[in-house]
């Protein structure tokens, strides 16, 4: 069904208020679900606030905690998380690493003992659109085996780049494994294949079926062993630079996905290197260099990263915005 | 053959020496070139003394220009790489960064105009020796279809993390392509298929056969969409962090392979976020972690990144530093 982005958002809102959430917080959180949904990541949107008020109900998330500044030096500041709501807490280090930024032109901040954020992209977005330039990822409960293994040891960690555009912004938001679990299980319940293999199943062949994958749980790093070295690295980089922990400690602390993970914000101001009219000229040419191949057969169009949030937000500003009729359901009853 | 680390190095400063560089800087870029093959990297070491001096003679690398220092803000410099040599600016640079994080516990430092690096990696072990950590990128000119296009018009842009470690560094350098060209020629040479498909045969069919990739120059990103989405970011970014130019450029310079090209360099103090002794804890504890999984069939291993050239380094201190017997042979006469 289709639901406007405002109805959507109260509805959410309510259910988050529900649950013991301060009106304001309330507010950012749902916005935040509304945004992603209405940039065509339900998965992150609509479809985990059931799962959010669940980690609420299991005290897996202390929505009254706030983050507290445990280290700071010249541009580079620490926060404890404190277990608070994911959003909320990366929400408030990328605000600081903004103020780092336009300070110093470029700043760190490491959020340690935080919960999931669910769109890693969502913080990317907001830097961008203030002009700023977002570096950043978390890292994950083990959800993927490394190359070489078979058990998940490594997390599937999310690394998010962003930067103001000639429009909207420019942004990319990608996990480490070929495909997210959900595109796994879409794919098997209409009964297709995956358009390439991700991952193996349980003797340790490659395959594009997505039903033998979820079973085996050995979905496939992007590009192998490539992912794997790089999912390691957003692993054991994060906890350094959040003074937190790694895969191997949120394993075991026991309080759902991404509870108590590690996140890295880089933020940086670009208009202390490139000066803005330039930077939009630069991107455009970018943008149209890549445009200018020849389409290759059965090319779906050759695109850049983001272009295709901003076509999902002009399909939901004129349609409403896309969700599964029991997901809506669902939120109307939590 | 082989050949000592001693040998090969004041044979290679011998040669830049000869073609015009003062004894300072020979030393430092056969020193930087020396240490690629004995970590392993044959393709960015011994093996590119010959292209480098042939760069010179063209006038592509100017061996006499300095970077200059052209826009300065806080922890941000740009530096204009004058289209000196790609070591010594990317050295240059690398130093500037840690100077910057020495300050202000993270550091970026955007360098233009410069030339090939090289091996990405040297400028990561570089700074992760001396205690600290890097991000670092360059873009080069397009030798990569973007996904869903069949002309080259993404650069294939390494991307390096770097960090201490307990006994060595730990490090990714990757590509954004599955596999280098590199690998597709000996690949073909030895009458063999690539492990997993690398690209596209002319027709637009998928392929582990290395020549018909060759012939068509599709090569595969890495996780398909998603490395030739990461290349992308890349390559603007690094446009705009160095105030340079992207690939749309460099194409269009005529200097060689990545003449002219942007680079970034991100250097973070890393005992601002965690004590050493922490950090050590950390990095050991994520290394456990992955290698505590069951070996998948036909495993190689399971290895942290930068593993790998530690290895390389013990095999060549024992029996000297591998190298092709052509090219040792042409590096004598150059």
């Amino acid at each position: 069904m289709r639901v406007s982005f405002d109805v959507m958002k109260s509805q959410i809102k309510k259910v988050f208020i529900k649950y013991g959430m301060s009106d304001e917080k309330a507010e950012v959180c749902a916005r935040i679900h509304t945004e992603s949904s209405n940039d065509g990541i339900y998965s992150h949107g609509s479809n985990r606030v059931a799962r959010f008020v669940g980690y609420i109900k299991k005290g897996w998330v202390d929505i009254n905690a706030e983050p507290s500044l445990e280290k700071e030096f010249g541009a580079v500041k620490v926060f404890n998380g404190n277990m608070g709501p994911g959003i909320l807490n990366a929400l408030h280090a990328t605000d600081c690493g903004i103020e780092l930024a336009e300070k110093y032109g470029i700043g760190m901040v490491g959020l340690k003992n935080t919960t999931h954020w669910m769109r890693g992209g969502s913080y990317g977005l907001y830097a961008a659109e203030r002009g700023y330039i977002a570096i950043s990822w978390t890292n994950t409960e083990s959800c993927m085996p490394p190359w070489g293994g078979k058990d998940c040891k490594l997390g599937n960690n999310p690394f998010v780049m962003a930067m103001p555009g000639v429009a909207n912004p420019i942004m990319l938001d990608m996990a480490m494994s070929q495909y997210a679990y959900g595109k796994l299980q879409v794919t098997r319940l209409a009964g297709k294949r995956l358009p390439f293999p991700g991952g193996f199943d349980k003797n340790g062949n490659i395959t594009d079926e997505p039903g033998p994958i979820e079973e085996s749980m050995r979905i496939l790093p992007m590009g192998y062993w490539k992912g794997s070295s790089f999912a390691f690295m957003l692993d054991v980089l994060g906890a350094v630079l959040a003074d937190g922990v790694s895969a191997a400690d949120i394993d075991t602390i026991g309080k759902g996905s991404c509870g108590g993970a590690s996140q890295v914000f880089i933020i940086i101001d670009p208009k202390k290197a490139t000066a803005e009219a330039e930077l939009k000229k630069t991107i455009d040419k970018a943008i149209t260099h890549i445009k200018s191949s020849a389409l290759s057969e059965n090319s779906m169009g050759i695109i850049f990263p983001g272009e295709d949030y901003v076509k999902a937000r002009k399909n939901h500003a004129e349609n409403g915005i896309l969700v599964d009729d029991s997901i809506w359901e669902e939120i109307l009853t939590l």
